[in-house]
Order: structure tokens, then sequence, then C-alpha cells
């Protein structure tokens, strides 16, 4: 197996920077698109035979170090109880959001194996076809971010409804956030069990908060998550979007890999985390529309900061765009592979 | 006069941490609401009586320190010869939008006294009204987030558009950036030269951009702008929305002020700007639907925080929500007045 991204989330030595791209199953690839032509997001998502081949195409197409289960951050909270729908405009819809004791009280903590079987099943139909090629990545949304879904009832502009929670109902806020934790640990440590052979944690919101509040009420939450998961003994990774001003945080949080965005300097993140973290990231998604010289100039750039941590994983620093061209997101690899070869 | 603001803005002596809000004058207040009742909102902007009546409600119903003239920054973009539109529910809309060298040959540098009078005639009306109160700041979008208005055709989520202008016609974008440099320099120095005693260029969406690009596509314009509005002699705010990421850039950028949003702590940012710039902000907006003790107690952080740079002015780190309790807002003004009394 090409284990060049396991061995850079433990900081050993590799051959060459790996790469991987979040959400690289997906709209922008014409393949992918063939397979959703005839069925929802929700359904493909819920279907291990189609779920893992959508899995494997960014593998075969683009030549990645890894591949990352095909799911959706919101599959658990809706195995916790909630109504989930995905409207093409909106994005997820939660109809009934969360926030009050009463609702927290009724939400599950999902026995995960017999609410989500088909999550297991994918990964097993994965690890079976995925051998001798590269690793799978596990995933799950973290407590902080599913909570902000959970309460908007859907994205959100301000995350006022989060926020008025936590400001005037935080103990309310805190039974909601060890609810998510709870689940979150047990659905990761199946995913583990099923095969997954490191796992990412997705926080997409936790730059929303000013960072005495990512400390109080999102911070304790991850690292109690990610010290359960540890025991499993595969590497974790943590994607903090939005992360630059709460970096002196994050150094804390006890993952492996801390993914970070495109909107700080990976030199300035590697200075303030030190030597201790494998850093992941942080092209722009957008820089995938630059003309092929000047996005290979950008990741050679990003290569070369990055060789200053302690170790490096190539991403983008958010999720792939539906627009983007599949042939830049293949020079992007390329460039990556040719680029970040180690002498 | 009350010079309290100015001499916060010039990092001079003062009494007391002076405090305004950004979108002091707006819907949370009931007093704004009776007006807009009757007038849409581009009408209200149009109009200097009533624009006037409603910059001065924040100042005579919670005591700021300084008022700021009732506009928006879509007003120059309409007298630069686009068509504008604010709808309820999707904000601005600019029906438009300019992606194209013809659609920026076609834009004008307006004659800003002859196209947008309405704006000096409520910064004269204000000026006579404001005397022995407080100073009147003027304001106008940065050149990068006036572009991602123009090319988006309104708000984003990714700002695709913008960004592939940026990366595959940037000649175009360059010459885009250059026009809307020359007209915030015009349109600024004439509010100064109608009155106003300070002005604040906001830059919105300045933190959606990778460190380099900020550099790159937004940085020289703004600093062209400080530099020539420098010579009016008038203290210059720049608010960098999302600016944890490019405080070093934004360290260099000439301004007088820095304002900064909620996503950093106030001690890093005043760490990496050193002593020679005043700060203004930074509370998150959801901040003031905290419980009242809660309240006082994060303004107390921020003002004890903002002593360690030249100069600190109180404010939010983004505008003022429209949900906000006018009393909330209150109990912040009182609360800065009071902790920020120097000894």
């Amino acid at each position: 197996m090409n284990d060049t991204f396991l061995r850079a989330c433990r900081g050993e030595e590799v051959e060459y920077t790996p790469v991987w791209l979040m959400r690289q199953a997906g709209r922008y690839l014409p393949e992918y698109q063939a397979v959703r032509s005839n069925v929802d997001f929700l359904t493909l998502c819920k279907n291990p035979k189609l779920a893992a081949d959508v899995t494997l195409q960014p593998v075969d197409i683009l030549g990645v170090d890894a591949a990352i289960l095909f799911s959706d951050i919101l599959i658990p909270v809706e195995a916790m109880g909630m109504r989930l729908e995905f409207s093409e405009k909106e994005g997820p819809v939660l109809s009934e959001p969360v926030r009050s004791k009463s609702a927290v009280e009724k939400l599950t903590i999902p026995d995960v194996e017999e609410d989500m079987p088909f999550v297991f099943d994918t990964i097993r139909i994965l690890i079976k076809e995925l051998e001798n090629k590269v690793p799978l990545i596990g995933f799950a949304g973290a407590p902080f971010t599913l909570a902000t879904y959970m309460i908007e009832g859907g994205t959100s502009k301000n995350f006022l409804h989060t926020k008025k929670l936590m400001f005037q109902y935080n103990q309310v806020f805190h039974y909601l956030m060890e609810k998510l934790t709870d689940s979150v640990i047990s659905y990761l440590s199946a995913q583990i069990k099923a095969g997954a052979q490191a796992i990412q944690i997705f926080d997409t919101w936790a730059g929303i908060l000013a960072p005495l509040d990512y400390k109080k009420f999102a911070f304790p939450y991850v690292r109690k998550a990610i010290s359960e998961l540890k025991k499993e003994g595969v590497p974790i990774i943590y994607f903090a979007n939005n992360c630059a001003g709460i970096l002196g945080e994050l150094k804390k949080v006890g993952d492996d890999v801390l993914g970070i965005d495109w909107r700080i300097d990976i030199s300035d993140a590697i200075k303030k985390l030190g030597k201790k973290i494998v850093v992941q990231g942080n092209l722009d998604p957008c820089a995938l529309f630059l003309p092929k010289e000047k996005l290979e100039e950008r990741v050679k750039e990003i290569l070369w900061k990055g060789e200053a941590a302690k170790g490096h994983i190539f991403n983008l620093g958010h999720g792939i765009l539906p627009q983007t061209p599949p042939e830049n997101v293949a020079a992007m690899v390329e460039a990556v592979h040719t680029y970040g070869r180690k002498k």
C-alpha cells in the first residue's frame, strides 16, 4: 500500500508530500455527476455500493494519496433523531432546530452500527477495494460545528441562534455539546473498527467564534473527543476552518495533524503551532481556477513553506468547489507529486 | 465638543476610552424603524434631512462618542454607473455584474458633488446639528470590497467570480481596482471638505483572500487611498474584517486606526501590530445578547487589553445585528464609559 499519507500524519519520513482534497469525491467530477444523475445526495450517502464507488473515483482519476469516505457530517445528526433534508438551493435543512433543554433531551446517542449500518458497510467495502492502493480516512463533524447546524436548522450567516443559546442558556448548550461529543466518539470509534486508517474531524464553523468563546464552548469537547479516539491508534486530523485567530488554542487540542484554511500563510501557522503538529493544507480552493503555471507556483510555495513543519500533507484550505475544472485538479495533484519530492 | 474620539484616533491622552458602533444607526433602533416605515432604504440614504436624523439617533439615545454618516458603501458604485437595488432578502443587488474589460471601461469616475449631492448635504446638515456634541465620521467601502460587490453582483459565499477575474484576467481586475481607488479618494476627500472629521474605510471582504492575494490585489489600492487621504489631515480608520491572517500586511497600510473583527483576541492583534497604530474594536456583535453582567465582563476585558495599544477606540468587531436589544447596547456604551475611565 502507498502509506505515504499515514507516515506523513505521524511525522515520519516520506519520499514526497502526500496530497488529498477535501470533498475530492463530488460534484466537480463528471464521473460523480453520472452517479448522482440517478440518485439524490442522501440516498447516495446511504447506499454502500455507490458511496464506495464515488469514494474511489478521485483515487483512480487523480491519483491522490488517500481516500475519504463519501458521506455527510449530518448523517449522525439524523441518527440522533433530527429530520434531515438536502435542498439544492439552501443545502442541509434540519426542520426542527434544537433550542431548548427539552429538545436536547429528546436527542439520542445513536447505536451507531444499528442506526447507520450503511456507513460501516461502505467502509468495509472500501477496505477490500482499496487494498494495495491508499489509506481510507473516516470522518465526522466536530461537536461545535454539528451543534451550529442543529441549533440554526442549517447553515447561517451570523450564527445568532447558536450564540444566543451559548450566551443565554449555556447549560443547555453544554448539555447538547456533551451529547454530541459522545456521539462523535462512538461514531468515529466504529469507523476505525470497521477499517478507517485515519480520521478527520471537520470543524467548519470553529472560526465564527471569538477566541474566548472557542476556548470555552468548543475546544474542550473536541479535545475530549480527540483524547478518547487517540486510544484507537490511528492518526487524527482536526480541520479548523478560519483558524488564524485561534491557533494558540489549536496547538493544545491533541491531534496528530491540524488542517488549516487558506486565510493564513502556512508559514505563520507553522510558526505559531511549533514543531509538534503535522500541518495539512492550505491552497485556496479558488486557486484551482488559476492558469496552470500560476497554480504550480502556488503549489510550490506551499510545499516549500510546509517543509518547516513536523510534517506536511498537501490539501486545499476548504472543500473543492463544484465549478472546479477537473483537469486543474489533476494538474495540482501532479504538481504536488513532482515538486513535493524530497531530495 | 466631546473630541475624545478624535484624540484617541491620534493616540493622544484621553479621559476615557471612546466608543461608537458600526451600523449604530439602524434597524435595531425603534426610532430608526419609525423613519424607515415611511421610506425605503435607498430613499433614506438619499434624503439629507432624514439621513441626518437617523445619523443623530444613536448619539442622542446611546451617548456614543462619534456619529457616523448614514449611507451605504454602494452609493458611489451606483454613481459609477451601475444599477443598484436593495432586496429585503438578498441585500444589495447590482444587476449587471462587472466581469469584462468592456464593463470596466463603461464605469465612470463620479463627479462626486454632482452625482451624490445628498451625501455632502447630509454631512453639512450634520456638522451644524452636531456642533458641541461629537465628531462626524465619513466613510466609504475599500476598493477591494467594492470590487467584490461589482463583480459578484451582490454578496457571495465563495467569491468565485471575484477570484476568477483576479486569477484569469488580472489586468482587468487591476484596471477595475484603479478606477475604484480614484473614486474612493475623490469621494472621501469631498466628505472631508464637507465637514467629516474622521473617515473610516470598510473592507468587509478583506478576509476572504489568502494573504498573498490580499497583498497583491487589495492592499496596494487601499494603501494608496489612505496615503492620498492623509493629506486632508483627518484621522483615517481602516476596518479589515476577518483580519487575523493578514495583520502582518495591515501593519503597513498607513492608517491612523485599524478596526479589527472579533475573531482574534485584541491582545494578539496589538502584539502583532505594535505600538504605532491605534486599535478599534472588537466585541462580537452577538455578545450584545449576553446577560448584562457577562456583557460587562467582556467589555472590561477588551478595555483592559486595549490599554496595551497606542490608543484604543471601543467598537464591535462587525456591524450591530438588527435583532439586538437596544437596552443592551445602552448598557454596553455605559459599561465602556464607566470601566474605560482612566485613573
